[in-house]
Protein backbone atom coordinates (compact mmCIF):
# COMPACT_ATOMS: atom_id res chain seq x y z
CA UNK A 1 0.00 0.00 0.00
CA UNK A 2 1.33 3.50 -0.67
CA UNK A 3 1.60 6.16 1.56
CA UNK A 4 0.43 9.31 0.89
CA UNK A 5 2.74 12.14 0.22
CA UNK A 6 3.88 14.79 2.16
CA UNK A 7 6.01 18.03 2.01
CA UNK A 8 7.29 20.40 4.77
CA UNK A 9 8.40 23.78 3.43
CA UNK A 10 10.02 25.78 6.17
CA UNK A 11 9.91 29.61 5.30
CA UNK A 12 12.83 31.66 6.83
CA UNK A 13 15.91 33.21 6.38
CA UNK A 14 16.95 32.32 9.99
CA UNK A 15 16.75 28.81 8.69
CA UNK A 16 18.76 29.59 6.04
CA UNK A 17 21.63 31.27 7.78
CA UNK A 18 21.91 28.87 10.49
CA UNK A 19 20.70 31.13 13.19
CA UNK A 20 17.97 28.79 14.40
CA UNK A 21 17.86 25.37 13.96
CA UNK A 22 15.21 23.38 12.20
CA UNK A 23 13.35 21.54 15.59
CA UNK A 24 10.04 22.37 13.75
CA UNK A 25 10.64 20.19 10.43
CA UNK A 26 11.97 17.21 12.42
CA UNK A 27 8.78 17.51 14.71
CA UNK A 28 6.41 17.27 12.13
CA UNK A 29 8.28 14.96 10.24
CA UNK A 30 7.83 12.28 13.23
CA UNK A 31 3.80 13.35 13.82
CA UNK A 32 3.28 12.98 9.69
CA UNK A 33 5.36 9.36 9.48
CA UNK A 34 3.18 8.13 12.59
CA UNK A 35 0.31 9.46 11.19
CA UNK A 36 0.81 7.22 8.17
CA UNK A 37 2.35 9.89 5.63
CA UNK A 38 5.60 9.18 3.80
CA UNK A 39 7.15 12.50 4.19
CA UNK A 40 9.10 13.29 0.80
CA UNK A 41 10.68 16.64 0.86
CA UNK A 42 11.67 18.89 3.48
CA UNK A 43 12.12 22.37 1.86
CA UNK A 44 13.45 25.57 3.58
CA UNK A 45 13.11 28.50 1.39
CA UNK A 46 13.89 32.71 2.12
CA UNK A 47 11.43 34.71 3.22
CA UNK A 48 10.36 35.90 -0.24
CA UNK A 49 7.37 35.59 -2.14
CA UNK A 50 8.73 33.99 -5.51
CA UNK A 51 10.82 31.42 -3.66
CA UNK A 52 7.93 30.58 -1.37
CA UNK A 53 5.43 30.37 -4.63
CA UNK A 54 7.57 28.00 -6.58
CA UNK A 55 8.48 25.42 -4.12
CA UNK A 56 4.49 25.40 -2.67
CA UNK A 57 3.17 25.37 -6.36
CA UNK A 58 5.98 22.18 -6.66
CA UNK A 59 4.97 20.80 -3.65
CA UNK A 60 0.93 20.72 -4.38
CA UNK A 61 1.49 18.82 -7.60
CA UNK A 62 3.47 16.33 -5.52
CA UNK A 63 1.97 15.82 -2.06
CA UNK A 64 -1.34 14.96 -0.55
CA UNK A 65 -0.35 17.15 2.41
CA UNK A 66 1.45 20.59 2.27
CA UNK A 67 2.93 21.92 5.51
CA UNK A 68 4.20 25.71 5.88
CA UNK A 69 5.92 26.84 8.96
CA UNK A 70 6.66 30.44 9.14
CA UNK A 71 6.14 33.67 7.97
CA UNK A 72 2.51 34.33 9.60
CA UNK A 73 3.27 37.04 12.03
CA UNK A 74 3.09 41.15 11.71
CA UNK A 75 6.35 42.06 9.81
CA UNK A 76 7.16 42.90 6.31
CA UNK A 77 9.28 39.47 5.77
CA UNK A 78 5.98 36.99 7.08
CA UNK A 79 4.73 37.11 3.55
CA UNK A 80 3.98 32.84 3.59
CA UNK A 81 0.29 33.21 2.86
CA UNK A 82 1.21 35.92 0.21
CA UNK A 83 3.26 33.21 -1.63
CA UNK A 84 0.62 30.41 -1.00
CA UNK A 85 -1.60 32.84 -2.68
CA UNK A 86 0.52 33.63 -5.41
CA UNK A 87 1.46 29.61 -6.14
CA UNK A 88 -2.38 29.11 -6.53
CA UNK A 89 -3.06 32.13 -8.38
CA UNK A 90 -5.83 32.80 -5.64
CA UNK A 91 -6.31 36.24 -4.11
CA UNK A 92 -4.93 37.33 -0.75
CA UNK A 93 -8.12 39.24 1.40
CA UNK A 94 -8.96 39.70 4.98
CA UNK A 95 -10.90 36.65 6.12
CA UNK A 96 -13.26 37.61 8.78
CA UNK A 97 -13.45 34.94 11.10
CA UNK A 98 -9.44 35.28 11.23
CA UNK A 99 -9.73 38.96 11.67
CA UNK A 100 -12.34 38.46 14.77
CA UNK A 101 -9.31 36.20 16.17
CA UNK A 102 -7.17 38.88 16.17
CA UNK A 103 -9.50 41.13 17.14
CA UNK A 104 -10.00 39.36 20.39
CA UNK A 105 -6.33 38.92 21.01
CA UNK A 106 -5.77 42.08 20.85
CA UNK A 107 -8.77 43.64 22.12
CA UNK A 108 -8.32 41.16 25.65
CA UNK A 109 -4.98 43.03 26.01
CA UNK A 110 -6.62 46.11 25.49
CA UNK A 111 -5.19 46.95 22.55
CA UNK A 112 -7.18 48.01 19.01
CA UNK A 113 -6.35 46.37 15.20
CA UNK A 114 -3.72 47.99 13.01
CA UNK A 115 -2.55 47.66 9.59
CA UNK A 116 0.05 45.20 10.66
CA UNK A 117 -2.51 43.48 12.98
CA UNK A 118 -4.94 43.25 10.49
CA UNK A 119 -2.59 41.78 8.23
CA UNK A 120 -2.47 38.23 10.04
CA UNK A 121 -6.18 37.94 9.10
CA UNK A 122 -5.29 38.23 5.07
CA UNK A 123 -5.46 34.82 3.86
CA UNK A 124 -5.74 32.98 0.26
CA UNK A 125 -9.20 33.19 -0.50
CA UNK A 126 -11.23 29.55 0.41
CA UNK A 127 -8.78 28.87 3.31
CA UNK A 128 -10.02 28.57 6.75
CA UNK A 129 -8.30 29.77 9.43
CA UNK A 130 -6.67 27.93 12.02
CA UNK A 131 -7.14 28.88 15.86
CA UNK A 132 -3.93 30.00 17.22
CA UNK A 133 -3.97 28.74 20.89
CA UNK A 134 -1.26 30.45 22.60
CA UNK A 135 -0.15 33.55 19.54
CA UNK A 136 -1.20 35.96 17.53
CA UNK A 137 -1.42 34.83 13.99
CA UNK A 138 -3.89 32.16 12.80
CA UNK A 139 -2.60 29.31 10.73
CA UNK A 140 -4.59 28.32 7.57
CA UNK A 141 -5.93 25.58 5.70
CA UNK A 142 -6.58 25.42 1.74
CA UNK A 143 -7.90 22.35 -0.19
CA UNK A 144 -6.57 22.55 -3.42
CA UNK A 145 -7.68 20.09 -5.96
CA UNK A 146 -6.80 16.48 -4.02
CA UNK A 147 -4.00 18.08 -1.77
CA UNK A 148 -4.21 19.99 1.35
CA UNK A 149 -2.31 22.98 2.13
CA UNK A 150 -1.74 23.89 5.74
CA UNK A 151 0.32 27.09 6.72
CA UNK A 152 1.40 26.91 10.46
CA UNK A 153 3.57 29.45 12.93
CA UNK A 154 6.88 29.33 12.96
CA UNK A 155 7.16 30.02 16.87
CA UNK A 156 7.59 26.21 17.91
CA UNK A 157 4.92 26.38 20.80
CA UNK A 158 2.41 27.80 18.87
CA UNK A 159 2.81 26.06 16.02
CA UNK A 160 3.00 22.47 17.90
CA UNK A 161 -0.11 23.63 19.85
CA UNK A 162 -2.40 24.85 16.25
CA UNK A 163 -1.36 21.08 14.83
CA UNK A 164 -2.11 19.49 18.10
CA UNK A 165 -5.20 21.07 18.52
CA UNK A 166 -6.42 21.95 14.87
CA UNK A 167 -4.59 19.79 11.90
CA UNK A 168 -3.75 16.37 13.78
CA UNK A 169 -7.82 15.43 13.95
CA UNK A 170 -8.25 17.05 10.38
CA UNK A 171 -5.38 14.68 8.95
CA UNK A 172 -6.51 11.49 11.33
CA UNK A 173 -9.43 11.20 8.44
CA UNK A 174 -7.37 11.43 5.44
CA UNK A 175 -4.68 9.41 6.19
CA UNK A 176 -4.55 5.52 5.70
CA UNK A 177 -5.57 3.51 8.85
CA UNK A 178 -2.16 2.25 9.14
CA UNK A 179 0.19 1.82 12.44
CA UNK A 180 3.82 2.86 12.52
CA UNK A 181 6.03 1.87 14.70
CA UNK A 182 9.99 1.71 14.97
CA UNK A 183 12.03 -1.31 16.80
CA UNK A 184 16.17 -0.57 17.58
CA UNK A 185 18.79 -2.60 18.41
CA UNK A 186 22.35 -1.69 18.70
CA UNK A 187 25.37 -4.05 17.78
CA UNK A 188 28.48 -3.66 19.08
CA UNK A 189 32.15 -4.86 18.25
CA UNK A 190 31.48 -4.87 14.16
CA UNK A 191 32.18 -2.33 11.80
CA UNK A 192 29.36 -0.59 10.18
CA UNK A 193 30.87 -2.13 6.38
CA UNK A 194 31.18 -5.32 7.70
CA UNK A 195 27.45 -5.69 8.49
CA UNK A 196 26.69 -3.74 5.15
CA UNK A 197 26.04 -6.65 3.27
CA UNK A 198 23.84 -8.08 6.10
CA UNK A 199 21.67 -5.02 6.06
CA UNK A 200 21.45 -4.77 2.60
CA UNK A 201 20.20 -8.60 2.48
CA UNK A 202 17.71 -7.91 5.16
CA UNK A 203 16.22 -4.58 3.07
CA UNK A 204 15.73 -6.16 0.03
CA UNK A 205 13.94 -8.99 2.12
CA UNK A 206 10.85 -6.89 2.99
CA UNK A 207 9.40 -3.83 1.33
CA UNK A 208 7.65 -2.96 4.05
CA UNK A 209 9.98 -2.08 6.55
CA UNK A 210 12.44 0.79 6.19
CA UNK A 211 15.85 -0.08 7.90
CA UNK A 212 18.41 2.39 8.39
CA UNK A 213 21.96 1.73 10.23
CA UNK A 214 23.44 4.70 12.13
CA UNK A 215 27.18 4.30 13.43
CA UNK A 216 28.31 5.61 16.64
CA UNK A 217 31.12 6.08 18.03
CA UNK A 218 33.86 4.70 15.54
CA UNK A 219 34.01 2.53 12.57
CA UNK A 220 37.18 0.54 13.70
CA UNK A 221 38.27 0.53 17.34
CA UNK A 222 35.22 -0.13 19.11
CA UNK A 223 32.35 0.38 16.73
CA UNK A 224 28.31 0.40 17.92
CA UNK A 225 25.86 0.73 15.14
CA UNK A 226 22.52 1.62 15.74
CA UNK A 227 19.59 -0.24 13.71
CA UNK A 228 15.97 0.74 13.43
CA UNK A 229 13.29 -0.56 11.73
CA UNK A 230 10.48 1.13 10.51
CA UNK A 231 7.25 -1.00 9.17
CA UNK A 232 3.37 -0.05 9.21
CA UNK A 233 0.80 -2.38 9.09
CA UNK A 234 -2.47 -2.57 9.62
CA UNK A 235 -2.30 -2.88 13.52
CA UNK A 236 0.48 -2.49 15.72
CA UNK A 237 1.38 -6.64 16.69
CA UNK A 238 1.46 -6.73 12.80
CA UNK A 239 3.56 -3.90 12.23
CA UNK A 240 6.03 -5.16 15.41
CA UNK A 241 6.53 -8.14 13.87
CA UNK A 242 7.57 -7.40 10.45
CA UNK A 243 10.14 -5.16 12.22
CA UNK A 244 11.20 -7.56 14.19
CA UNK A 245 11.63 -10.17 11.57
CA UNK A 246 13.99 -7.70 9.62
CA UNK A 247 15.79 -6.77 12.80
CA UNK A 248 15.83 -10.66 13.61
CA UNK A 249 17.82 -11.40 10.12
CA UNK A 250 20.37 -8.77 11.18
CA UNK A 251 21.11 -10.02 14.63
CA UNK A 252 21.52 -13.53 13.59
CA UNK A 253 23.97 -12.31 10.58
CA UNK A 254 25.94 -9.47 12.59
CA UNK A 255 26.21 -12.72 15.96
CA UNK A 256 27.74 -14.91 13.31
CA UNK A 257 30.42 -11.87 13.29
CA UNK A 258 31.66 -11.84 17.20
CA UNK A 259 29.24 -9.03 17.60
CA UNK A 260 26.85 -8.32 20.66
CA UNK A 261 23.57 -6.89 20.54
CA UNK A 262 21.10 -5.10 22.64
CA UNK A 263 17.52 -4.93 21.70
CA UNK A 264 16.44 -1.88 22.85
CA UNK A 265 12.63 -2.39 22.31
CA UNK A 266 9.78 -0.50 20.05
CA UNK A 267 8.08 2.43 20.19
CA UNK B 1 26.80 43.17 -5.42
CA UNK B 2 24.84 40.12 -5.62
CA UNK B 3 26.56 37.14 -3.32
CA UNK B 4 26.88 33.97 -5.32
CA UNK B 5 23.85 31.65 -4.26
CA UNK B 6 24.43 28.16 -2.30
CA UNK B 7 22.28 24.98 -1.85
CA UNK B 8 22.47 22.36 0.76
CA UNK B 9 20.64 18.82 -0.26
CA UNK B 10 20.39 16.84 3.20
CA UNK B 11 19.73 13.07 2.05
CA UNK B 12 18.56 11.11 4.72
CA UNK B 13 15.12 9.46 5.78
CA UNK B 14 16.12 9.51 9.34
CA UNK B 15 15.87 13.83 8.54
CA UNK B 16 12.15 13.38 6.87
CA UNK B 17 10.93 11.14 9.65
CA UNK B 18 12.10 13.32 12.41
CA UNK B 19 14.69 11.15 13.70
CA UNK B 20 17.15 13.33 13.75
CA UNK B 21 17.50 16.88 13.36
CA UNK B 22 18.91 18.46 10.69
CA UNK B 23 21.67 20.49 12.55
CA UNK B 24 24.00 19.92 9.90
CA UNK B 25 22.40 22.31 7.66
CA UNK B 26 22.11 25.23 9.77
CA UNK B 27 26.27 24.74 10.69
CA UNK B 28 26.62 24.59 6.72
CA UNK B 29 23.98 27.69 6.32
CA UNK B 30 25.98 29.89 8.59
CA UNK B 31 29.34 28.77 7.60
CA UNK B 32 28.21 29.63 4.07
CA UNK B 33 26.67 32.92 4.76
CA UNK B 34 29.68 34.42 7.18
CA UNK B 35 32.16 33.20 3.72
CA UNK B 36 29.85 35.29 1.63
CA UNK B 37 27.03 33.34 -0.08
CA UNK B 38 23.92 33.42 -0.38
CA UNK B 39 22.03 29.96 1.24
CA UNK B 40 19.17 29.74 -1.17
CA UNK B 41 17.31 26.63 -0.46
CA UNK B 42 18.03 23.84 2.41
CA UNK B 43 16.51 20.47 0.86
CA UNK B 44 15.93 17.49 2.53
CA UNK B 45 15.62 14.37 0.21
CA UNK B 46 14.90 10.53 0.91
CA UNK B 47 17.74 7.95 0.35
CA UNK B 48 16.84 7.43 -2.78
CA UNK B 49 18.63 8.07 -6.52
CA UNK B 50 16.01 9.18 -8.20
CA UNK B 51 15.06 12.18 -5.42
CA UNK B 52 18.83 13.03 -4.66
CA UNK B 53 19.48 13.49 -8.79
CA UNK B 54 16.47 15.93 -9.26
CA UNK B 55 17.33 17.92 -6.41
CA UNK B 56 21.16 17.86 -7.67
CA UNK B 57 20.29 19.03 -11.16
CA UNK B 58 17.97 21.70 -10.17
CA UNK B 59 20.45 22.85 -7.63
CA UNK B 60 23.90 22.79 -10.22
CA UNK B 61 21.40 25.03 -12.39
CA UNK B 62 21.02 27.76 -9.51
CA UNK B 63 23.46 27.65 -7.29
CA UNK B 64 27.44 28.44 -7.48
CA UNK B 65 28.35 25.90 -4.73
CA UNK B 66 25.71 22.52 -3.36
CA UNK B 67 26.76 21.05 -0.53
CA UNK B 68 25.31 17.37 -0.04
CA UNK B 69 25.43 16.03 3.36
CA UNK B 70 24.78 12.17 3.96
CA UNK B 71 24.63 8.99 2.40
CA UNK B 72 28.19 8.22 1.59
CA UNK B 73 28.83 5.19 3.31
CA UNK B 74 28.92 1.82 2.61
CA UNK B 75 25.41 0.33 2.94
CA UNK B 76 22.83 -0.21 0.30
CA UNK B 77 21.12 3.05 1.42
CA UNK B 78 24.02 5.30 1.29
CA UNK B 79 23.49 6.76 -2.41
CA UNK B 80 24.55 10.35 -2.92
CA UNK B 81 27.39 10.03 -5.27
CA UNK B 82 24.98 7.78 -7.56
CA UNK B 83 22.62 10.36 -7.05
CA UNK B 84 24.77 13.15 -8.23
CA UNK B 85 26.58 10.82 -11.32
CA UNK B 86 22.86 10.43 -12.33
CA UNK B 87 22.02 14.35 -11.98
CA UNK B 88 25.06 14.99 -14.25
CA UNK B 89 25.24 12.45 -16.61
CA UNK B 90 28.21 11.04 -15.24
CA UNK B 91 29.58 7.56 -14.94
CA UNK B 92 30.30 6.26 -11.16
CA UNK B 93 33.44 4.33 -11.04
CA UNK B 94 36.27 3.73 -8.61
CA UNK B 95 38.25 6.57 -7.30
CA UNK B 96 42.16 5.14 -7.14
CA UNK B 97 43.28 8.13 -4.59
CA UNK B 98 39.97 7.87 -3.17
CA UNK B 99 40.27 3.98 -3.13
CA UNK B 100 44.02 4.17 -1.42
CA UNK B 101 42.07 6.37 1.04
CA UNK B 102 39.62 3.82 2.52
CA UNK B 103 42.51 0.81 1.74
CA UNK B 104 44.69 2.93 4.31
CA UNK B 105 41.74 3.66 6.50
CA UNK B 106 41.01 -0.32 6.85
CA UNK B 107 44.69 -1.55 6.61
CA UNK B 108 45.45 0.88 9.85
CA UNK B 109 42.85 -1.89 11.56
CA UNK B 110 44.28 -5.20 9.62
CA UNK B 111 41.06 -5.54 7.75
CA UNK B 112 40.70 -6.12 4.34
CA UNK B 113 38.71 -4.14 1.53
CA UNK B 114 35.38 -5.34 0.56
CA UNK B 115 32.98 -5.02 -1.51
CA UNK B 116 31.17 -2.59 0.38
CA UNK B 117 34.17 -0.61 1.41
CA UNK B 118 35.43 -0.42 -2.17
CA UNK B 119 31.84 1.45 -2.99
CA UNK B 120 32.96 4.27 -0.82
CA UNK B 121 35.74 4.88 -3.23
CA UNK B 122 33.49 5.24 -6.17
CA UNK B 123 33.07 8.55 -7.28
CA UNK B 124 31.49 10.67 -10.05
CA UNK B 125 33.91 10.61 -12.94
CA UNK B 126 35.77 13.92 -12.27
CA UNK B 127 35.41 14.38 -8.99
CA UNK B 128 38.34 14.49 -6.51
CA UNK B 129 37.82 12.83 -3.39
CA UNK B 130 38.20 14.81 -0.45
CA UNK B 131 39.91 12.98 2.55
CA UNK B 132 38.05 12.30 5.85
CA UNK B 133 40.38 12.67 8.63
CA UNK B 134 37.69 10.77 10.99
CA UNK B 135 35.74 8.51 9.37
CA UNK B 136 36.27 6.15 6.53
CA UNK B 137 34.28 7.63 3.66
CA UNK B 138 35.78 10.16 1.39
CA UNK B 139 33.97 13.15 0.55
CA UNK B 140 34.08 14.37 -3.03
CA UNK B 141 34.38 17.98 -5.48
CA UNK B 142 33.16 18.00 -8.44
CA UNK B 143 32.97 21.37 -10.88
CA UNK B 144 30.47 21.43 -13.46
CA UNK B 145 30.00 24.20 -15.37
CA UNK B 146 30.49 27.51 -13.35
CA UNK B 147 28.89 25.39 -10.15
CA UNK B 148 30.77 23.27 -7.54
CA UNK B 149 29.02 20.50 -5.98
CA UNK B 150 30.65 18.88 -2.29
CA UNK B 151 29.53 16.12 -1.17
CA UNK B 152 30.30 15.89 2.81
CA UNK B 153 29.45 13.21 5.19
CA UNK B 154 26.13 12.89 7.54
CA UNK B 155 28.00 11.96 10.86
CA UNK B 156 27.96 16.18 12.06
CA UNK B 157 31.76 15.20 13.69
CA UNK B 158 33.07 13.91 9.69
CA UNK B 159 30.91 16.54 8.18
CA UNK B 160 32.53 19.65 10.25
CA UNK B 161 36.10 18.37 10.04
CA UNK B 162 35.93 17.79 6.39
CA UNK B 163 34.33 20.73 5.42
CA UNK B 164 37.49 22.71 7.67
CA UNK B 165 40.34 20.81 6.69
CA UNK B 166 39.10 20.41 2.49
CA UNK B 167 36.42 22.52 1.75
CA UNK B 168 36.50 26.06 3.33
CA UNK B 169 39.74 27.20 1.99
CA UNK B 170 38.58 25.92 -1.39
CA UNK B 171 35.53 28.59 -0.85
CA UNK B 172 37.56 31.14 0.76
CA UNK B 173 39.04 31.30 -2.87
CA UNK B 174 35.92 31.86 -4.82
CA UNK B 175 33.47 33.65 -1.96
CA UNK B 176 33.48 37.22 -2.50
CA UNK B 177 35.67 39.41 -0.27
CA UNK B 178 33.15 40.43 1.78
CA UNK B 179 32.73 41.00 5.49
CA UNK B 180 29.59 39.68 7.08
CA UNK B 181 28.73 40.87 11.05
CA UNK B 182 24.95 40.21 13.10
CA UNK B 183 24.27 42.90 15.39
CA UNK B 184 21.45 41.98 17.64
CA UNK B 185 19.23 44.00 19.82
CA UNK B 186 16.31 43.42 22.43
CA UNK B 187 13.18 45.45 22.53
CA UNK B 188 11.26 44.93 26.04
CA UNK B 189 8.13 46.26 26.52
CA UNK B 190 6.63 46.57 23.06
CA UNK B 191 4.72 43.89 20.95
CA UNK B 192 5.84 43.04 17.53
CA UNK B 193 2.51 43.98 16.20
CA UNK B 194 2.83 47.44 17.00
CA UNK B 195 6.69 47.71 16.48
CA UNK B 196 6.35 46.17 12.58
CA UNK B 197 6.23 49.63 11.01
CA UNK B 198 8.79 50.54 12.40
CA UNK B 199 11.10 47.48 11.49
CA UNK B 200 9.16 47.57 8.23
CA UNK B 201 11.02 51.52 7.38
CA UNK B 202 14.20 50.25 8.58
CA UNK B 203 14.36 47.43 6.09
CA UNK B 204 13.50 49.63 3.58
CA UNK B 205 15.72 51.87 4.02
CA UNK B 206 18.72 49.56 3.73
CA UNK B 207 19.32 46.94 0.84
CA UNK B 208 22.44 46.19 2.37
CA UNK B 209 21.00 45.11 5.29
CA UNK B 210 18.91 42.01 6.62
CA UNK B 211 16.74 42.39 9.65
CA UNK B 212 14.60 40.05 11.56
CA UNK B 213 13.07 40.28 13.97
CA UNK B 214 11.61 37.32 16.46
CA UNK B 215 9.55 37.37 19.11
CA UNK B 216 10.26 35.98 22.77
CA UNK B 217 7.99 35.59 25.49
CA UNK B 218 4.73 36.99 24.39
CA UNK B 219 2.97 38.99 22.02
CA UNK B 220 1.43 40.88 24.86
CA UNK B 221 1.89 40.90 28.44
CA UNK B 222 5.85 41.24 28.80
CA UNK B 223 6.36 41.16 25.17
CA UNK B 224 10.11 40.82 24.19
CA UNK B 225 11.14 40.92 20.68
CA UNK B 226 15.00 40.30 19.94
CA UNK B 227 16.06 41.95 16.42
CA UNK B 228 19.24 40.83 14.70
CA UNK B 229 21.00 42.69 11.50
CA UNK B 230 22.90 41.18 9.22
CA UNK B 231 25.32 43.09 6.87
CA UNK B 232 28.22 42.45 4.59
CA UNK B 233 30.46 45.01 3.51
CA UNK B 234 33.84 45.22 2.45
CA UNK B 235 35.52 45.20 5.70
CA UNK B 236 34.24 44.49 9.31
CA UNK B 237 33.82 48.12 10.40
CA UNK B 238 31.61 48.92 7.66
CA UNK B 239 29.54 46.18 8.20
CA UNK B 240 28.76 47.00 11.65
CA UNK B 241 28.37 50.73 10.78
CA UNK B 242 25.64 49.33 8.50
CA UNK B 243 23.70 47.03 10.75
CA UNK B 244 24.09 49.91 13.72
CA UNK B 245 22.36 51.85 11.30
CA UNK B 246 19.32 50.11 10.82
CA UNK B 247 19.22 49.19 14.16
CA UNK B 248 19.50 53.14 15.69
CA UNK B 249 16.40 53.53 13.49
CA UNK B 250 14.19 50.63 15.09
CA UNK B 251 15.98 51.59 18.98
CA UNK B 252 14.75 55.49 18.15
CA UNK B 253 11.34 54.23 17.14
CA UNK B 254 10.78 51.80 20.16
CA UNK B 255 11.88 54.18 22.52
CA UNK B 256 9.24 56.58 21.36
CA UNK B 257 6.40 53.31 22.00
CA UNK B 258 7.69 53.43 25.52
CA UNK B 259 10.37 50.64 24.86
CA UNK B 260 13.63 49.62 26.67
CA UNK B 261 16.22 48.36 25.09
CA UNK B 262 19.12 46.26 25.39
CA UNK B 263 22.53 46.14 23.00
CA UNK B 264 23.85 42.39 22.17
CA UNK B 265 26.29 43.57 20.71
CA UNK B 266 27.86 42.15 17.04
CA UNK B 267 29.61 38.84 15.52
Amino acid sequence: MEKPKAWIISVGNELLIGRTINTNAAWLGRKLTFLGFEVERIVTVPDNIEDIAEEVKRAVERAKIVITTGGLGPTYDDRTLEGVAKALSLELAVNDDALEMVRRFYNAKGLELTPHRVKMAMLPRGARPLKNPIGAAPGALLKVGGSMIISLPGVPSEMKAMFEAEVEPVLKEVAPRLEVVECTIRVHGVPESSLAPIIDKAHKASERVYIKSHPEGYETGNPIITIKALASAENKPKAIEEAMRSLKYIVDGARKLGASISEEGCS
